[in-house]
């Protein structure tokens, strides 16, 4: 038996979330979620600003790496014959880092893509819950408004009808007061009305909000590869000025790199200890937006043996006094109508509303069990802690990858464009072509060769 | 209201499903599915004979080419200044078409993913079924005993301690015929009870495939990176024996990937059949494995307003029957208890027997409601329609992706290859050391360069 597999915190939220958290006094701080304490929102704030140093640090040591290739190079002896040393390398190590930053790509849009997917999960578990909840309102609605009609005209009639036997004057009026008690119980049982916190709403700022993530990963990680797909053809085109514009960006995606980066870890880190144990967050949360008793968000968000169905009162009192109203109609049918033909018609009627309302009333047992209700919950769980961390820590590899892949190839580019030979209107990138000029170099003197190091000219 | 949002088919859906079908004899087949006729088998296995015709015409195409190129070039004059032409173009084109398929590897893997979630989906919404069904099954189990032993101990100790007081021994025995009335309803509702179909079974089945499919994939995408790779690593290294190796290891792969776009192609096809209306060929399924009424699974499969509960009136009946139990003992309490002291203690553990009865019946409403089985078959067809179609259709992008990409690459290579320079024990893959043979080809006479074409050279 048991419960159907619900949520369990994975591996990853299991590790995430035993990371030391520190505040801006470097003083460590609880893991707990606690998105309101300002120590919390510290150490969170304090993971972004070290994704900041990191962007500085790398920044800096780009800026010392540059400065000691290009200004403190011994000046090389003029005619030397050996070519600038480490050319190529620099090429080829500019190159692996594209490649790299490329497979970076592929992995952050299926790390978007999983992470939307966790998102849509978590709506369409809130849509599902809606539904459950307005449904239940409406049945409710429905129900009582069914019965009390039945209660002003049926009974009605059928009391003025037998006005002259007491007894059965009695019996429509214990009928009578069975129907205003399920009316009443029944009242009692639309415990979402008028709850100020639409689950439908949050799912539509959920989406909302979702939507202009997901744009802005896609529009960032095509930025990226743009810029690693221009630096390749600027590179096997000798383009000096398409590599100067494309180092120019590639700092910009550097910085954006590291942006999210750092948001991506301090989400991770937030999520980790959100889904280590969320349920008691979720309960305080929703037992503040909504003022509804403990009792009934105990029974919905644990739903274990352990905890009674705080409706199970309300639903059999509801049932027993169905069952009343069905033995006193059962009675009045078997005594009155001979008597009294023309109460039959109301009768039948009111034998319909009966069956109907019974029929309502197995479907919002149904509806107020809180399997389903649990179930959602479990999914929402799920897609925000699983998929979509699984998502998060995608984009986190992407984002690591980018930047080390950026970085790399910022130290690169201005080594090789400094290594191209000054433009050269004949030289195309058709391989053929492209031949041209060694085949010119070969038939020429040595002097012009100088400036044209094999060492780069050989990987694209 | 209406239901919570099901499956629709998807606009891929609507597509593959509105492809023409044929026969073995290409008569049309009608679209519907129909997986145990023999004209439908055909009709997918004319898709997979169709990628075998694929496969056939690309390996003619690539040996027509390799054949004219090779053989029916006019011989170059010896000692002729020009290098061969479109050697670097070969290179190129050889380059771009790995690139492509290094992209059709990433789609795969993500298309590989997706199918596998919408399997698991699948499989999970069959487990839930599972979980779902045998609750019911133990749970009129335990309610049928805890009331048989209710009759057989309490009320038979009742019968015995009111054995002066024949109306209360009547009162007794109509308790007891009720009990019976509840405990045979109710063992109709266990509707699942000796039905050979186990939707565990199902999962489990369905899981195992999976697996093997999913790891077959990433196998199959694994051999394709490695050979990309190397044959990137073999043209870098202009290592005759590596490429060539990873020629007949693209032959290879080419063939398993026409194979499994026929496979995909067919299953994409048969899928979106299923897929465009699952429900009919599911009933039918269903019952012919279940011998389920067809009321009972209509109720399950479409859960809408116009079909009824199946087990409404046993339902009602049952509570009736519980109200009855009910009221019959308040009167006795009422009436027996200060005659009969010891009576108390029956009494008082019958109501207890009488309040889990409730309860529990209150769960079975919940979980015979069609609510909870009815999503989860949507949820399945969402995963099975949706995602693993997604999936599939990713896939098949991929397949065709990378035959593309691997004749290309079988075109090109054993022309790079042929270009290539004898092999030179001096030659690495360092950047600064690759350029020494052109160093070494400036200072040397004319005649050793006319085997080393620049235009292969150049692009790398």
């Amino acid at each position: 038996m048991g419960a159907p597999p619900g949520y369990r915190p994975s591996a990853w939220v299991h590790l995430l979330h035993q990371l030391p958290r520190a505040d801006f006094q470097l003083r460590p701080v609880p893991s707990g979620f606690a998105p309101q304490e300002q120590e919390y929102q510290q150490a969170l704030l304090l993971v972004v600003a070290l994704a900041g140093l990191g962007l500085g640090l790398s920044l800096i040591l780009i800026a010392a790496y540059l400065i000691r290739v290009c200004c403190c190079r011994p000046p090389e002896p003029p005619g030397s014959k050996s070519p600038p040393p480490g050319g190529g390398c620099v090429t080829w190590s500019c190159i692996a880092a594209l490649l790299v930053g490329c497979a970076g790509i592929g992995i952050g849009f299926y790390g978007n893509s999983e992470t939307s997917d966790g998102v849509s999960q978590l709506s369409s578990a809130l849509l599902h819950a809606n539904h459950t909840l307005s449904t239940i309102d409406h049945l409710v609605l429905e129900t009582v408004e069914r019965l009390g009609e039945a209660v002003r005209t049926e009974l009605t009639t059928l009391e003025e009808v037998f006005t002259q036997r007491t007894e059965l004057v009695a019996a429509t009026r214990g009928a009578r007061r069975q129907a205003e008690t399920v009316a009443q119980q029944l009242q009692g049982l639309a415990f979402w009305q008028g709850v100020p916190l639409s689950p439908l709403q949050v799912a539509e700022d959920v989406s909302f909000v979702e939507e202009y993530r997901w744009l802005a990963y896609v529009l960032l990680l095509l930025l990226e590869l743009l810029v690693c797909l221009f630096t390749l053809l600027g590179l096997a085109k000798q383009s000096k000025w398409l590599v100067i514009v494309m180092t120019v960006m590639s700092l910009v995606v550097l910085v954006l790199s590291w942006g999210s980066l750092g948001l991506e870890a301090a989400t991770a880190l937030g999520l980790s200890d959100f889904c280590s144990s969320p349920d008691t967050y979720v309960l305080n949360l929703t037992q503040e937006e909504t003022g509804l008793g403990s009792d009934i968000l105990n029974y919905y968000f644990l739903c274990n043996q352990a905890v009674s169905n705080p409706f199970q009162q309300r639903l059999t009192l509801s049932q027993r006094a169905l069952a009343n109203i069905h033995s006193q109609l059962q009675g009045l049918e078997r005594e009155a109508v001979p008597q009294f033909p023309s109460a039959q018609k109301s009768l039948l009627s009111l034998e319909e509303t009966l069956n109907v309302t019974e029929g309502n009333f197995h479907q919002l047992v149904a509806l107020l069990h809180c399997r389903s209700l649990h179930k959602d919950y479990g999914t929402a769980l799920r897609g925000l802690c699983e998929d979509a961390l699984e998502g998060l820590l995608f984009l986190l590899l992407f984002s690591l990858l980018s930047a080390g892949a950026l970085a790399t190839a910022l130290c690169s580019l201005p080594r090789a464009w400094a290594l191209f030979p000054p433009r050269n209107p004949s030289a195309s990138c058709s391989g053929s072509r492209l031949s041209e000029p060694l085949f010119h170099a070969r038939l020429e003197a040595a002097p012009p060769l100088r400036s044209l190091p094999g060492c780069w000219r050989r990987p694209h």
